[in-house]
Parts: structure tokens; C-alpha cells; sequence
């Protein structure tokens, strides 16, 4: 059993461009290797006419950030499975690339593994 | 601003195939439509020697399943952003489909939209 946090982070008033999804795929990719862990997928997804979705599959699970430029406001979800991978270490780099004017993180401690009966 | 609650849920002892991607795919498409979302983008990974990854972007955010088929373990995410979209009824679908032993939920409310200040 391996006890992970999980951060949910909500993100408001964003000074960067929420639209592009190059910088937000980069941004995710030095979040990842920040924290040690291994890309196996890269995804985005535009929609229209704003609004962009970036998720990163992890051997350690996931990082994702699905964004509202219109609001100024993105989600961002680090899932990341390893003993050793400290999820901050990745939010403070989405926080310095993203910039928002606030935010609300929520930390959720998840347990994987062997049943628990 | 909205309001959304997204899940956590951690699966333990599922009866399952957790190591085929066809099966997870179909449940967690099966779920999504039971909750009337959009899919976008359809992802799966597959990990060595055993474990899959399958996430659905939507239209209203994502839908993750991460397995551990040697524990009989899934991580699933059900974050969908939507006022009238309910998340218990994607996660019933997938309840019903992995059969876990035993799982925990977590219920996480996020707010999307407009800066808080």
C-alpha cells in the first residue's frame, strides 16, 4: 500500500495565455520533470471558440489542466504514484508559468494498492 | 460561477479484467454517456508488464481510470463540469462494471470561473 497526495488546484485572475496550448503543454512538461516523473502520453485538446485541455500520462498516472480563458480561470490536477514525487514540486511550477492572482488548492490522500479488507 | 463536486474513488479488490483497455474504455464511455457528457478524445495507455491507463476528455473536463491489475486496485476520477451533470451516476456505471470488493470516495467541490477577490 502506498499512501499518495493528490492536489486539486483551482486557479483564478491567470496572467498568462490561457488559449495557447503550446505554452501550457510546456509548462506541464517542466512541471513534470521537476518532480522525476516519466511522460508516457502527451494530449491537448482546443475547443471552441476558447478553452484548451492539456493532460499528461504519467508512468506515475497523471497532470492535467483543462483552462477558461474567457474567466481567466484554469483547473489543474496533479495525480502523480511514487513514494519519492513530492505533487508541489509540480504545482509550483504551473503556478510560476500560469500566474494566477489566486488560487485554491485541495490535498485528497489516496491509498493504492491491495485491498483493504 | 459554478459550483462542481468531482470524485475520487479509490477501487480495492475489483472482480474485473483491470489489464484489458477495451473492456475499461467501454465503461468508462458507458459512463460518461449515462451522465450526458461529450467525449472529445479517447486515451488509453498500457503499461509493462500489466496496468492500463484510459482517459476520456470531455466537452465538460475528464474522466480518468488508472489500474493496478496485480493489486486489483483502480484509481478513478470523475471530474465533469456541468450544473446539471451528476458524477454519482458515472461513477454507479463504473462501480458496476470494475465490481470492487471495497472502495473509498472522495467528494471534492471546486468552483469554476471567474476570479474570487
Amino acid at each position: 500500500m502506498l499512501k499518495i497526495t493528490q492536489l486539486l488546484v483551482d486557479l483564478y485572475g491567470c496572467e498568462a495565455d490561457l488559449d495557447d496550448e503550446g505554452f501550457l503543454l510546456d509548462a506541464l512538461e517542466r512541471a513534470s520533470e521537476a518532480v522525476g516523473s516519466t511522460i508516457m502520453r502527451r494530449i491537448t485538446q482546443r475547443f471552441s471558440p476558447v478553452g484548451v485541455s492539456v493532460i499528461l500520462i504519467l508512468a506515475e498516472t497523471h497532470l492535467s489542466v483543462h483552462t477558461w480563458p474567457e474567466h481567466g480561470y484554469a483547473a489543474v490536477d496533479v495525480f502523480i504514484c511514487g513514494e519519492e514525487k513530492d505533487p508541489n514540486v509540480a504545482w509550483g511550477v504551473i503556478r510560476e508559468a500560469l500566474k494566477p492572482e489566486s488560487f485554491e488548492t485541495k490535498e485528497i490522500t489516496r491509498t493504492i494498492g491491495e485491498s483493504r479488507k
